[in-house]
């Protein structure tokens, strides 16, 4: 069991940090990846620079709120986005399966040219590999993206600025891609059909920082969850992270979904929503610019940065209780993005 | 059949062409994308950058030569060099199955980080998903690379200096990784065992452009062999290409094996292989140079820039006819890279 890769290993909680640290750090090593941000920064030539990846296999390919074309183009603008850096260039590398219908990889094409120009990027380069039946499921896709960062914007990737008395916002409902990933393969019926959030956040984070909000810290709640985000910004650091559960925006149909299923909300993927940490005077201009958003018409103060309990987040129960919040064990649900 | 992905649409050739034109350019219609060059170049800040990505889905993973790993760093290396720049960051994207043994995974990454060092890179950002057992084969990897440009160079990636007169110059034999890959899969035994050529340009490229090397254009050849880079070269331009067949670099085993399967040695896939088009007075140096280094120790002049025959490449045979070199029309063998 333990020689060999297991799904738990692309969760994005503690074995693939595991992973990550024990294998990738050790071989690959270099101080801008030892910084384990979504996006690596780096200066050339004058230039500031913001460099990231993400391969795409979620499965299935087409589900409510988007696919997996979409989900390639605003994933990796988010880990751009989320670094501080105006997204520029993209890059695309599909691997297809023999005999995918050219009509779905027309959907998908389209999707990403969609999202693209949302986001205002150009896909300037590609590849495309075909692999023979049943050597791959349909079609992944590896985006790999550019942007340019402000040098005022580049502490934020590091968290540098993150100080106790920092305000934490979340920009709506946590878990809708999961959800709807799960309501897609296990096809459950809800009444009222939870669409996964896949979306650019480039445009509300451009709002942010334009708007003059002193953001500390930005990162976008994918694999592993808000849990996973929170608990690797606070690991080996001086401050700690106090969240109130219930001022975490959570649907009826998440909760009960979770309730039935045996999930914890807290670990549940989304692809269109992140964390903020903001100094405390800038928490409400904030909230009031992201609510002029459709990708923030929820969000909402969701805890604080403190001094006591240093390296550790905790969670405020609804029933007055204080459990700490640790990153993901295993794998919850595979091949979510 | 037509309305579905088949094999060919990811061999380099004519049908890989189709797709890009009638589905990628389609979509993703800008300016950069369109000059279809191994490397995007656009600058930044004032800085003039080079960006590409390939994923590797090669099979067997391990082959005499290499390793997927290996060719993952240097065939996107290699896409950087040829278009001049010197190659400074990468991406790595794994797509691994689930029960992959953890000690072939450290293997990859090991030779990933030894061919990194070797071509002066860094991998500054990474991903990793995981799939069930069964719905991709062992491990797929994709590499985007950044790379930084001199502005003297920018010429190169489009050929924009090629005039008849121009040499036409290749670093060594050809097919040593179609070779070495078909006889891995095929389990094949030759007497001298053919290694995959694998290996970064890079240092020789530098070499050649630092010796003062008037180079008109470079291209490694890939998937799809000499004939579809010279094909893609001419295409549509006011000069044709004229190229000696007796003056191929050919082992006997590439020749013999080629005879035996119905194989033309112009369309096998190399990944450590280049053809060069220098000024007229730049080939005798650039050959010297090439001489000094293991991956040129065979390079060879093989051809002319034609101002006859535009658009056209012509193939002198032994035998004294010529015939017109088109692209690969199919898929000459699967997951070569």
């Amino acid at each position: 069991m333990n020689n060999t890769i297991l799904l738990g290993h692309g969760s994005g909680g503690i074995m693939t940090g595991n992973l990550i640290r024990n294998l990738f750090l050790k071989y690959f090593n270099n101080p801008l990846l030892e910084k384990l941000s979504d996006s690596s920064v780096f200066s050339v030539d004058g230039a500031t620079l913001a460099f990231t990846t993400d391969s795409y296999v979620v499965d299935p390919i087409f589900f409510p709120g988007g696919d997996i074309g979409k989900l390639a183009v605003c994933g990796t603008v988010n880990d751009l986005a989320m670094s501080g850096a105006k997204p520029l260039y993209l890059s695309s590398g599909l691997i297809l399966e023999e005999g995918f219908p050219l009509a779905d990889l027309e959907t998908i094409v389209s999707s990403m040219s969609e999202e693209a120009q949302k986001a205002g990027i150009q896909i300037i380069t590609g590849d495309t590999k075909v692999v023979k039946k049943g050597q791959c499921d349909k079609v992944f896709i590896n985006t790999a993206g550019i942007g340019i960062l402000e040098d005022r914007y580049r502490h934020i990737s590091g968290g540098l600025h993150i100080r106790p008395g920092d305000q934490l916002i979340v920009n709506g409902f946590l878990g809708d891609h999961e959800i709807a990933i799960m309501a897609a393969r296990e096809n459950l019926k809800f009444e009222e059909p939870v669409a996964s959030d896949v979306a650019s956040l480039h445009p509300i984070v451009h709002a942010l920082l334009e708007g003059g909000v002193d953001i500390h810290f930005m990162r976008d709640l994918t694999r592993g969850g808000i849990a996973s985000v929170l608990d690797e910004m606070a690991e080996n650091r001086d401050f700690g992270v106090s969240v109130s559960e219930a001022s975490l925006p959570i649907r009826d149909q998440t909760q009960g979904l979770c309730e039935l299923y045996g999930f914890d909300p807290l670990y549940l993927a989304n692809e269109g929503k992140m964390v903020l940490v903001v100094a405390r005077e800038s928490a409400g201009p904030a909230i009031e610019i992201m609510h002029g958003f459709e990708t923030g018409t929820h969000a909402a103060l969701i805890g604080v940065i403190t001094s006591s309990k240093p390296g550790m987040v905790l969670l405020q129960s609804r029933t007055g209780g204080t459990r700490i919040v640790t990153r993901l064990a295993g794998e919850q649900l595979p091949r979510i993005c």
